[in-house]
């Protein structure tokens, strides 16, 4: 059974009370919840890492070829200002997939640039919590193919 | 049982054939079937258009409200560069989700800006069939959640 | 009789249900009656066509000298991406008034540059029906001053 | 009978001698009788002021809603540079028109952006002496409207 | 004998008449003459379209390997905002060839940038007529090489 | 007794009624009666003025150091576009504190470049009233340090 | 009694032997202890945090509604790079006052941006230690507002 | 004998005591002398006035042509921002010769752009005084070929 | 019969050896009696010259007109930086053509834009030998309308 | 013996793995032990330390001057994004010498500026592990001199 | 008696042929005699070079402080392209002033940045002829200054 | 024994005459005696040539592949203008190392960007005398890899 890291950057640790308006009541558990639910029924061991600290979500992504088979990244703030992600996701060779819970083309202008897309399989942004269970299909899927 | 409109913009009518190192070799009769195939499980009846004409496709844009429940839109090239999309779909309100085959964020820099995202619902891009494939579960969660 | 082309850009045909917040409830044909009206009372003959396709746009354009004096145009979305329609207005000898309903500089930055302005005779903005009804009177001193 | 501000900014008080070639042979005092002509018929008391002093015109904006119901203004010059007319503009609650004799977009790079026109209910530019006519019309209609 | 496409945009039927003291006084009808004389003489097939729509040139361009050996280009205001066409001519294998009335860097700013010319084999403008007959004679040495 | 100058740009004697969503329903009068009463705590006398024109603003800008200690600035919208004030601050040999009622910084583009900021000693802005206060509060502390 | 947070971001502690110049002699800790003297002024207790690691001042942010009513935030260099701290401070409910040492509009220009002025109550700088006093003031008041 | 207007824009007023580092020891009053005693000697009769207001400027520069057969012009900071000056150096049909003290080429960024220099007849700055004399000779000789 | 000097820039000598990937095997002598043959043909005698220095081009450039009926100039490298050329193209009074061996257009962004291009008759660019070629078929055209 | 900091960013622990084909297959033991034996010749002693954290790397360098003589940087990713090390390297007053394994002017446009370039006694890049041991060598230069 | 070096640029030899709608008709020879003339007035000795390479007139700055007091310099278009030159002038001791014919600004806009003004003593443009006077008398002044 | 061509460019024959405070006193005599003997040392023959000449610089590049296995090259001013320096670079097959004297990056703005470092080996910056023999070390260490 293939593992799969699903890696949640700065400020995710809030979600349910960090402005509703914008991000929805779900809290980060639920989430994973969600994704363990459905990676049960895809045939992958979902295992969730949530860090505010960059240098930590670069450790983790290293550490993530060790034992998964893919990386479910949402890299929050870190999406556009991080040449350290984007560097530990040319580095490792398993596919990783970009997701995001707003559509961040329809916020602020500096949303609008992610350092990480170019080097990610592909990306899913503003279906809340369907951006994270599409972007964990979207993995089974690239893995089947490389198989 | 919901209708969906999945359109199709320009040069897409040669997929499996056009520069297949970029795009592959599905042919655009196949994507529709296996859209077709997953609305039924869905519960959604997938109708596909495509054009070449950017002004069909806002024609098939203001259409779909009469009876389709959602639009899912590759405006390929016309992504880049069509306000007169990005009005049709303010100015319709039913969901609409943007997909890409490709991940166009690694490719030239004119394709990284999407003049239509920020008016749609969500965006999907690089991974080949499945980018239309995961959209369409998108569109179906939506859906769900308005009725 | 003078004859005049009104002429309605992309997403024009939806007036009175597209986004009424931003486009108010008139319908096309309405502002078309008004036009026709106030023509009269100048003692100009209106006729008006709508297109979601630029080149039809620029068809009507070319077709115009052979049996109009003057333009009206409100090009929408291709004001702000046409080169097509700016190269149409340069070729042809017959005076056009740029018109919008709203006030295109109050909106996203990409509709405050016109690329169809330059070659305009004049341009008016901000009043709803009543930019039409200006833009005729406009056309109409023109129209008077030329002969 | 409501009166109208009619603001003219810096070097009008040249027209009829400057530039001719650009802004034509008519003086600003002619601009202003044919204003008060069409006022009285349209049942406005036109009030004309000119000033070379930016100071000066945010001084009579702040002055015009003690005793007018709109204003129609031709910043000139200030329009590219004054963030303080802009702010006068938006701190007074009666409608502004803002009127240009030349097309201002077929000129020089730095006349096409106006800092005004965001905040203003509209904007006229290519008319000669009948912008500030059809502006007088448009603020007209304004008014009727917000009565 | 081999067959060539020789695809012009828009506005170009209205040579000889629009704006004479740029574009000069031949026809669209004389060039196409001229080229099929032309082809004639160097073994090749002249078939000449004109349309000022978009979607219709990428039609014809995806038609054109079907029948044709090699595409001569004149996408006239299309060069500079059509990603459209730049994908129809990476999609087709024949080779297409760029030319251009007028020295497009010696006019608008905005005329200067092709989107179609780095996909192009080369380019030719500046020459009038003979831009195309030049470009006509750049194809058939192409098609030689590539035999 | 060291004298202050409390100096007070275009726009600014409308508080209380312009935009008050934006500024509050504090008027002139009551702020610089509040800063005259914080002065008389510290040990300063503060002297008000205001002016929408720029050159005035200079104008009591040189002046200031034949009489005061120090100044407490508000440029408002001349904080934006004048190098005239910036020259003027630079000139005169006192310091000069900046102060804004509202966030600048989360406001339009063109109000986050102070062209004051660089010669000014600080820079205090957000807080209402309190900006000016606290800007008291500074500027006393630096006659201080300077003594 | 009210608790509020100052925290200093990356090289703070270095304060008195770091480039003093520019940042002068006083040392984080004597900073601390003439906030700790104002806030009992002041009916708040002042609890001070440093940290190097832009991870941990959103850690921090995040842990202060528990237990603080504010926080006094010199974000150092993470002023200009992190959408981290900024996406923090929008998700915390309490009021954030920025403060800087220097006027950092008088420096490199990189530092003339700050990511996270827009989503403070606002900011201060330019005065050293006293940066921090009028910030804590400022807090002071935004809480007794609110309140 | 051919009057010359002077003309000294914002701030220059205070030579000889602002920033003597960057614009020497020389007051206003002096550089006036030197300019009548020069102009005596080339038959012209100088008349120097001052502003730190934009708009008096303009008014002065309208003035001119009324007396004086050319305008000596240091804007000063309007230099920089004033597009009223421009428009008033356009307006008039004497020959205005524009002068600095220092060599604002060599200052801050914002100064190596003048709006008023493509409208002058031609352009001196860095040689203090001397930019004021040497300017003079240069209106001398224009005002000498154009009679 | 009419002489043309064809004008090779920096590096071109090196043709044939220098990146063969990019610009073929053919060296620049290759392309000299290529030339002369052609221009045997259409009745012009062709003398070619290279240099790596940009003022020995400009010299060659100044001396044409004694001679040559006109130019070919590939400037290489010094197309992209070099306003000597243009100057030295304005200030010749015949005619001269533009060519390159590659498409320019396909390569780094540096090599987009030519100085050089809007002084030039035409401009050929992506045909190797043939840009050569069909360059001095239109400058023999040239000649031959302008005598 | 002088001491000296190797100080190695993001993502360098992965060398000999990560991207061979841009990095090389050296691993960093190898290096760490490469630049003991050359500090041996020169009279240095290496200490290697390496983190994936930015704030670490800052802690890293305020440690330095407590122990060590100069230090040896590769900040790798946080080159291009990270203020809180170029003002780390400004508070310490030991030399800082910064290397890079690969030529990063020839890699992706992001990589071209380096924040910490201006404030570094110096820069290398682009000779793999020899980058490391010029550096060391560099440093031992600036010592000596420094002495 | 002091000498000067009078240094033309590229293409200055052709002065009185080249473009005399923009240059005039005077030839350098003659400009070179009435600087001598005047140089002989004001106790200098003028001594002209002209070269159209870059690194000639490199060659002749670095040899002018050997023999002469100062240099007036027309660097013509490598004003604009020449670091070289920049750096030539501050490596020589001796003043340089900038001159131009034409008013630089009122050109195109590539022409606006004079990459050798902010290392210029002064600059002067506009003037034609007296352009050179008047940075001849430009130069007396600043050696006697010197002296 | 491998030859190496150390290339100077412009104004570098000035060393310890030349801005000492940023160049330092050593002459270019010195330099290259010091290279001289480290080049025996590690086994190369070092021939020094010096040029103002951009295009003497090409043909010296050019040449080298003749009797030289690597450059050492230190392009000064041209580093940021010439295209032509940088073909010559691509064009010739044996490395190319670039030095610099002084840290470029904590220059002027208009220094910080190389043309040529993209296609050089690597870079060395910062070390004055040392960037030389460093540079030389690094193309021993590149040909004896290379061989």
């Amino acid at each position: 059974m293939t593992a799969i890291l699903v890696l949640h950057g700065p400020n995710l640790n809030l979600l349910g009370t960090r402005e509703p308006g914008i991000y929805g009541n779900l809290t980060l558990g639920e989430i994973n919840r969600r994704l363990e639910a459905l990676g049960a029924e895809l045939g992958l061991e979902v295992r969730a890492q949530q860090s505010n600290i960059e240098g930590e979500l670069v450790n983790a992504l290293q550490d993530a070829p060790g034992w998964a088979g893919g990386v479910l990244l949402n890299a929050a703030a870190y999406t556009h200002t991080s040449v350290a992600l984007r560097d530990a996701i040319s580095a490792i060779t398993i596919p990783v997939v970009e997701v995001h819970l707003t559509n961040i083309f329809a916020r602020e202008p500096f949303r609008h640039v992610s350092l990480i897309a170019p080097v990610c399989a592909g990306s899913i942004c503003g279906f809340g919590l369907h951006s994270y269970l599409l972007g964990l299909r979207a993995l089974a899927e690239i893995i089947k193919i490389e198989q």
